[in-house]
């Protein structure tokens, strides 16, 4: 069966690859480790440590306070890029800000006040906790309904179920474009115009498909969104989020959280907060600037790859693993945990075993492949396109084979760990 | 009366001082700048750079997603470090988190869901804008008093005043421990007492203090507070804030922001939220790991100190601050606006000047001396400890006096700039 995709037509493959040479731009520290796991902590861009370096030594070190006048400015300017990089926005709706959690609630608690005597939130059942954990408390503290959607773990919602929900009472829709667990791709023009036929706002979160498939906010009529920026964008562990609001919400919502970066004329700190017209009144507090830095290194390289380059690349990437675990794996109890449409794919693919978490870490320590386990019994692999090779995969896979085939991964505890 | 400050007293303090060795562990790129802004932004520690570019090219770089079993516990070590060197808190009491203002809006609102029927919240009407912002978001949305008690700018609040208002309505009294403006330092401890006596909580805001005086939480009896560490504390340009929860409210108090990192077995990623117990269930999103790295080289620093050290220190550097505005400032319109007894001010000394801006611009320009201004018509000079040498002081002010004598602030421009 190795002989379908032999290895050296990944070798083609990445002889051919319009986006091999930027394999270069980011730190391979350890040549024989494949790395399938940039969906949850991208790989450091070569660049980042030295820019870093530099701001703390020239800007932080030398200008001290006096670097203020440039760093206020970065949370929309690196918006902006992000904006035209990654999200398809226009200037002034994206900023950096805060984490994922604390936007979504920000936006969330924004677009339920705008929404009248609206009283139920739609929610995809299997989202992202966080995403959930942060509705139920807005519900609860509202009086309000989260009705979560039932979701198939490894198909992703079906639009019907959300048409069947959406009716007049529904003031927000919060979905994730792409599925943390099975990658599964939102139509998000789709979502949105159904959602506005009823006059409901969607809020998106964007995290597991910003920097891996082209998000355009503004040609689909996206009113609202926040993501995370360490993982297919390399911002490094931590790194602040996003937030979007279309440029004609803005001076409608207000968020909860009223910081004095949200101030118009922050300096005069005024007696009463007057949240200024536009996109900044969704920001709270100083900005990180040292961890907010490492974006611009970071998207210099997606801007030189371009999304639609690194989509069709990942759509590739993917389709390898699905066709690899089709052939290889399936005797051994794996079945694909991803939507096998690719369009209705994202950047990642899980995979479905009932041993999956010793499976995963046998893969890491016996393989040196790092993917992730998703409890109870999914191992996710994110072969993130700018630094992932065909070639890789194909190892990924080939060393996974193995573990299975021989049974080594029985030698690995089956107890939980703090971080998965 | 330049004779009754000579400059060689202040040579010989320094040469005494225990701490003056310390400077050295800061990067002075520029000899000729004296940097009166550490209440604004720190110096660089010497040994951060290479602290954080090991954090990244090792961590991040090398480690990548394995990083994280050790980075997860972060937010709760330097927690820790913070809560024994500078914050007399126990262990488990003090995590790193977000920034300053939305934890003191996840503690605010915690408070006041924890308080019952009573509707009115406290705080100093001259306080920081947006610990006045966050209050008044809050109070709007749940229909809440907020009591802005009158206070006087360059001496702080009277307890007189705070006690006359505090009564059984009262759910929650927001004070800073050193005011941004005049440093006056409030008696935590008598504070939190009184409050105490009338069933209110108090929530301190500590940016200010923490780093510049002794704060005490477990001996004064503090229940809850929040700040900053990017001022004495030298975590650098927008670095992550901290929270206090004392130990025994813990389970009881809930915060508003339900992120995952408040999740009991966070990586089940269980249907609902179910915060855990401990201090974590204030935790929200991904900790900003780079970010939060720059504190540990930062604390090394304080904690050879001492913070009684460096109060001492600042202390006198206050009142040489003092002792100078009033024998060489006051023929031209200068005019102390703090507190004069040392015991009643934290680390920093405003001076009133109706040119205060214009005066400000001269002083960096002219005089390569950093202090702030604050509007309206306040300098603000913020002598850190750890770097700043007596000598230091009294050349700024002479940097100053040389200004106001010749009037050559007058060529500066007057209009208002974004960052102040």
């Amino acid at each position: 069966m190795p002989d379908e995709f032999p290895r050296y037509l990944c070798k083609e493959w990445d002889a051919a690859d319009p986006l091999a040479g930027l394999r270069d731009r980011f730190v391979i520290a350890d040549e024989d480790l494949i790395y399938l796991d940039g969906n949850s902590l991208g790989r450091l861009p070569a660049a980042t440590p030295g820019h870093l370096d530099r701001l703390v030594r020239d800007g932080w070190g030398e200008q001290l306070i006096r670097g203020w006048p440039t760093w206020i400015e970065w949370a929309r300017r690196i918006g902006d890029r992000l904006a035209g990089h990654a999200l398809g926005a226009r200037p002034g709706e994206v900023a950096v800000s805060d984490s994922t959690s604390v936007n979504l609630y920000k936006l969330a608690a924004a677009a339920l006040d705008a929404a009248g005597d609206r009283r139920t939130i739609l929610v995809d059942a299997e989202d992202f906790p966080t995403d959930r954990y942060v509705l139920q408390g807005l519900a609860e503290a509202r009086g309000l309904t989260l009705r979560m959607l039932p979701s198939d773990v490894d198909r992703g919602l079906d639009l019907a179920t959300l048409r069947t929900a959406l009716d007049d009472d529904v003031a927000l829709v919060v979905l994730s474009a792409v599925s943390y667990r099975c990658g599964a791709l939102l139509d998000m023009a789709e979502v949105n115009a159904a959602a506005r036929q009823v006059g409901a706002t969607v809020l998106w979160d964007l995290s597991h498909a910003v920097g891996a498939v082209p998000v355009e906010l503004a040609a689909t009529g996206t009113d609202l969104a926040v993501g995370c920026t360490y993982k297919y964008l390399n911002g490094g562990p931590g790194a602040p989020a996003f937030l979007y609001v279309r440029q004609e919400l803005q001076s409608r919502l207000r968020q909860p959280i009223q910081g004095w970066f949200g101030q118009r004329d922050q300096f005069l700190m005024g007696p009463r907060y007057d949240p200024v017209p536009d996109l900044d009144r969704f920001q709270v507090g100083t900005p990180p600037i040292l961890a907010m830095a490492t974006l611009d290194p970071a998207l210099d390289v997606l801007a030189e790859a371009g999304i639609d380059r690194v989509r069709e690349k990942g759509r590739r990437l993917g389709e390898l693993i699905v066709a690899l675990a089709d052939a290889w794996l399936t005797p051994y109890g794996f079945t694909v945990a991803s939507p096998r449409d690719p369009a209705r794919r994202g950047g990642h693919v899980s995979l479905h075993h009932p041993e999956a978490l010793r499976i995963s870490r046998a893969l890491a320590e016996q393989g040196r492949v790092v993917g992730d386990y998703r409890a109870p019994d999914r191992l996710r692999l994110g072969p993130a396109p700018l630094y992932t090779r065909y070639v890789d995969v194909w190892d990924a896979m080939d060393r996974l084979r193995d573990i299975v085939e021989r049974g080594s991964w029985r030698r690995m505890p089956g107890e939980a760990s703090r971080v998965t």
